[in-house]
């Protein structure tokens, strides 16, 4: 028998599953008291736990244990983009990148965005889906949506050991991410809305220390570039290990 | 105003648009007679040609001219794999495939598979879409369903200049694909089901000489994996470029 996992942010500080856990564990898969269970806590640990009450709503565990803990990811990234009209596109594209692996995605309006809003919890809720799934212990962290402005400005001190670039679309071409990136810390990239970065914008993150890359000849759809983006920096790693 | 694509694989031997094409042309785009269009070939051609009258059915045209040839891809992907319950998954795998750019995709039963059959016609509709929007000209080929046996039989003499691998799930962990690709000029790579192979299959492929790699710790749902191999092999063309 194959042990059930679970989300718990803080599974020493919690006696109970999450409701919505709570329901798929005692209606979906009639778990009982009794049964072993997994927790991931998003943050790299996998913990054991004991089932000892079923309630759909508030199904309670004790004796939590730490049985995996998977050190810091070697590099780190985060992932800016405008989101598209389609939300499914967004939800996909968090599901590929984690099962890859990243660390934030963040999301801004700029002035060509289709899209000012976006609802965070569907999105955290299929980054969950695709954690327990992928057997990746790093849950991504979501923010909320802010402007362009706001993004350059959270950045305007550069850190050593990070690098921050912008794919752009320009003539000639810039050079392509995997010539741009150097095996570092952190990485935050910026993506574009569908009908790009104005050349204001663009000129004003160029201005910012901000690096221009190329995502090769084809025209990227949005989702498509961030899951580019994301895999590029884990192959450009993985090479090199 | 910008100017209408759409695909005809024979632009030169025909003379209205497939009957798809001109229910959109004329219902949707409202083209009118006179307008100039685009054709893709997908096969590296992009024509222009003048509408000489419009019809929900047959929308023709004439003059084609050919304006744009792309040259063949310096390499050639032919990705096979074993398709996922749920459709939707291969569609979303088709156009992001597409997006990046790959010759083939090949379908395959193998003893842990979930579905046996396929509709080529979705997935091309899916290409056909991406192509248009990616300013791709390369339209991937479909190969109807067969058998894992049959691929490996087609493929029992190994080309110079291709190579061939297969996503491989093991302890201690293969080579990630990254480490094992030769610049060359045609990949031949295959994705298990969920499941994956059985040992006997993976028995039956490294003996035939398909070499075994690792998709990295995560586990990557099987169109995840599609992505990720068709895009390496892009990210390490483009960085020895």
């Amino acid at each position: 028998m194959s042990i059930y996992v679970f989300f718990e942010p803080n599974p020493l500080q919690q006696s109970y599953l999450r409701e919505e856990d709570s329901f798929h564990a005692t209606r979906v898969l009639r778990v009982k008291a009794g049964d072993l269970i997994h927790l991931l806590d998003g943050k790299g640990k996998k913990f054991e736990a004991k089932i000892t009450q079923v309630d759909a709503k508030k199904t309670q565990f004790d004796q939590v244990q730490l049985i995996h803990q998977t050190e810091k990811p070697p590099f780190q990234i985060h992932l800016y983009l405008a989101p598209t009209k389609q939300m499914e596109r967004m939800e996909w594209m968090v599901e590929k990148c984690t099962e890859f692996g990243i660390h934030s995605i963040h999301f801004f309006h700029s002035r060509y965005s289709e899209r000012k809003e976006i609802k965070l919890q569907r999105l955290e809720k299929t980054a969950i889906a695709a954690l327990k799934q992928s057997k990746n212990l790093f849950l991504p962290q979501f923010h909320e949506i802010s402007s362009l402005t706001d993004i350059m400005k959270k950045n305007q001190v550069k850190l050593t050991g990070s690098q921050y670039m912008f794919a752009h679309i320009a003539e000639p071409a810039d050079p392509v991410l995997g010539k741009l990136v150097k095996l570092g810390e952190e990485y935050h990239v910026l993506v574009g809305p569908e009908g790009d970065f104005s050349s204001e914008e663009s000129n004003q993150l160029i201005a910012q220390d901000w690096l221009p890359f190329s995502l090769g000849k084809s025209i990227l759809r949005t989702e498509t570039a961030g899951i580019a983006i994301t895999h590029a920096i884990h192959v450009l790693h993985e090479i090199q290990a």
